[in-house]
């Protein structure tokens, strides 16, 4: 079995299906689909599958021409279950949020598992991408192949490799970013391997399942420590005077022993503000504490306040009350030239204001419509901007920084601008940092 | 005043004397040197002063053979404070350590200047190269200049610039790497600049002298945060069974967003255990704590005794105590392939290993002794080591895994090794990671 299905990789003539076709799938489709691969582009959204049947994007990243493209290759969309039992290879790009008590929410990989499992069959490849806890793919899989009769190595294999999508980075694009790779068996690995060969410039196997499941994990949780420290240090050098982000783009012609971070408003996205207390949760498990995961989560979730704090007194200095006031949010987005809301420190900022009565409005090119979420309560839509319009508004407050934005404008025809994103120099007139 | 010392810099007549002539003012002396500079270099410590004369070094990566060229430039060494008045400028490089309470030791920069401020005189430009809390530089000069009726900006000049000077670091020298500069005025800031383009590939202004100590503290803090973290994901790690060598090794191999830090027995050196508390102490004066400087602090310091604790472990297993046990420190430096034994954390285990009366021994190639030091009470000589003798240890301690150490003889003939840097496999036969 391990033969045929190694040879059926190699010659590309297995059949890989795409589970969940999001921020994360929907990338993957695309690469293998430029290297001929044969894909099932599976998603239980069938607005998605209808979308792309219709060769039209719902990703910011992906243009309409590009899914249009998919269509003349081999690919087929489709939110039929039974199209797993087809598939050589089955690869899972599915969410893991945080639940209410800030441990990982597993139920759109166990919901995945249950709904599918009597597709698995002999001689398939099962490959995890999701970010999540050490431990986790052999915790989720290995009881349903044993269920089934199947042995791991033998006539079933397993393998966990973590994406590193980076949704705006036009820099690197999947191909040239090294993957990290594990596998259940040393056959599993190879097979996984073998896969992703095909679509990225150098694979890197890791010795167990579990190493490559924290590896994402730490890649991560450095980021969110980092951002955390460097919103500590906001502090301190607003309080000396000092411009942050002078200092980071000093400190970054250091060619070596740094890399730069920079402050804002909030973490947001799907991986920072989410992966790192995934590791807490299970950390917890083997009376560990990660302190700095805990210390990080606080600073960073304290930015939205820190905010409408600096707000609120720069309000109060022009004899003006949150209460009433007009607020304009420009930049709804996690993070700049991006269209992805989610956990967007803006829905935070947003919700605050609501609760202290001013009255909120946004823009954002990219983010035509906030709809209610599971944690926010509110619709909005995107407001248009001009010279006139933004003089109506109490204050700004720029929450992403979008390169499309015109900032002198902004500038020349705003009250009061509360910048989080160290775009205007400090001390600027009209201008708070925050 | 100004144009004339910016000719002489310019023309390299300027006459510049080095203050300081340790691990920072060395290396300066001779890239000011290569250039050919007037360069006097200037050290309190008379030892220091006869070994230059001599064409001997005392710093590991500066070799005698370039001490020796020093004397056929325009070099001279001299402990004689008037040398002071003759330099046209006068670079600070003066060590800034911890007081017993983790406050900055100032007394360096302050005596020096007080010793040599009646040398002070018009024309001259002053540097200070040490790593401080923002707002330093003008502190401690301005007074002396204005007792002097001197004028900054127009017949007396200031600046700050911060070293970066990295010991072992073979990759980049002081010339390849880019220098931050600042001055008091615009003209301050001009003539630090012209000096150090001399020896530098690249200046980098900045707008002010505090944001310049500034930038210098975020790339030290950076890393004590970062060591911080990792020293605790790898408690996490251990608990899981998890290699945090090979996690970090494979989180490498994204090409954006991740910078590798590695796990160790505690901090050393002068830089990364002191420079993050000079900030802590100075923010306090802005009523905020420094949380993330404060935890990885704590961590960091919490090393040598969870080294200790392993040990015991692992002692015990076999019915060893630690009373009596004899036990090796393979490398006392702080880090790899240096000879700086400054806050070595195989200082803070060796004191541990003497107050629980085991039998300690270290062997560094590059430190040949231990002195008494005022955090530390004990005189210890390195011991050679052989096949046989190595044999004798009931455990080893890989503290400093210099490159010249011969791991497999280590290996080899070691009863038990704690291993603190990653040498070897997670689950080596006889190896503990620590």
């Amino acid at each position: 079995m391990y033969k045929k299905l190694k040879q059926k990789i190699e010659n590309k003539t297995a059949k890989i299906c795409i589970v969940g076709l999001g921020y994360v799938g929907l990338p993957l489709v695309r690469e293998f689909l430029k290297k001929d691969l044969n894909i099932i582009g599976y998603d239980i959204d069938q607005k998605k599958i209808n979308s792309l049947k219709r060769g039209i994007s719902y990703i910011k990243n992906i243009p309409h021409s590009e899914v249009k493209k998919f269509l003349k290759k081999k690919f087929h969309a489709s939110s039929d279950k039974r199209f797993i039992k087809i598939a050589d290879i089955v690869i899972y790009c599915l969410p893991t949020p945080l639940n209410k008590n800030k441990g990982p929410d597993m139920s759109y990989i166990e919901n995945t598992l249950n709904e599918n499992k009597k597709n698995f069959r002999k001689g398939q490849l099962h490959i995890l991408e999701s970010t999540t806890y050490p431990g986790t793919t052999e915790e989720y899989y290995l009881p349903i192949f044993k269920k089934l009769n199947l042995t791991v190595g033998k006539n079933i294999f397993l393998g966990y490799s973590p994406e590193r999508e980076d949704p705006g980075n036009d820099i690197y694009s999947i191909g040239q970013i090294s993957k990290v790779v594990s596998g259940y068996t040393v056959n599993c690995k190879n097979l996984v391997k073998k896969v992703y060969d095909h679509i990225v410039k150098k694979t890197i196997s890791v010795s167990n399942i579990k190493s490559a499941e924290m590896t994402k994990l730490l890649e991560n949780i450095y980021r969110c420590v980092n951002i955390g420290m460097i919103n500590e240090l906001k502090l301190v050098c607003e309080k000396m005077s000092i411009d942050i982000f002078e200092i980071i783009n000093a400190a970054k012609t250091k060619p070596f022993g740094f890399q730069p971070f920079y402050p804002g408003p909030g973490l947001g996205g799907h991986c920072i503000p989410i992966d790192p207390y995934i590791l807490s949760w299970k950390a917890k498990e083997f009376g560990i504490d990660t302190k700095f995961i805990e210390l990080a989560g606080q600073i960073n979730d304290s930015m939205p306040e820190y905010v409408i704090k600096n707000l609120n007194s720069a309000l109060n200095a022009t004899n003006k009350t949150l209460k009433n006031s007009k607020i304009l949010i420009l930049g709804a987005a996690y993070k700049k030239n991006v269209d992805d809301i989610r956990e967007s420190p803006a829905l935070k900022i947003i919700e605050i204001l609501k609760f202290k009565k001013a009255k909120v409005f946004y823009h954002d090119p990219f983010i035509k419509k906030i709809e209610n979420s599971r944690k926010y309560n509110f619709k909005m839509k995107s407001v248009k901007i001009t010279n006139k319009s933004i003089k109506i508004y109490d204050a700004v407050i720029i929450v992403a920084d979008h390169d499309v934005f015109d900032y002198d404008l902004i500038k020349k025809n705003s009250n009061l601008i509360i910048d989080t994103r160290g775009r205007y120099k400090l001390g600027s007139k009209k201008v708070i940092r925050s």
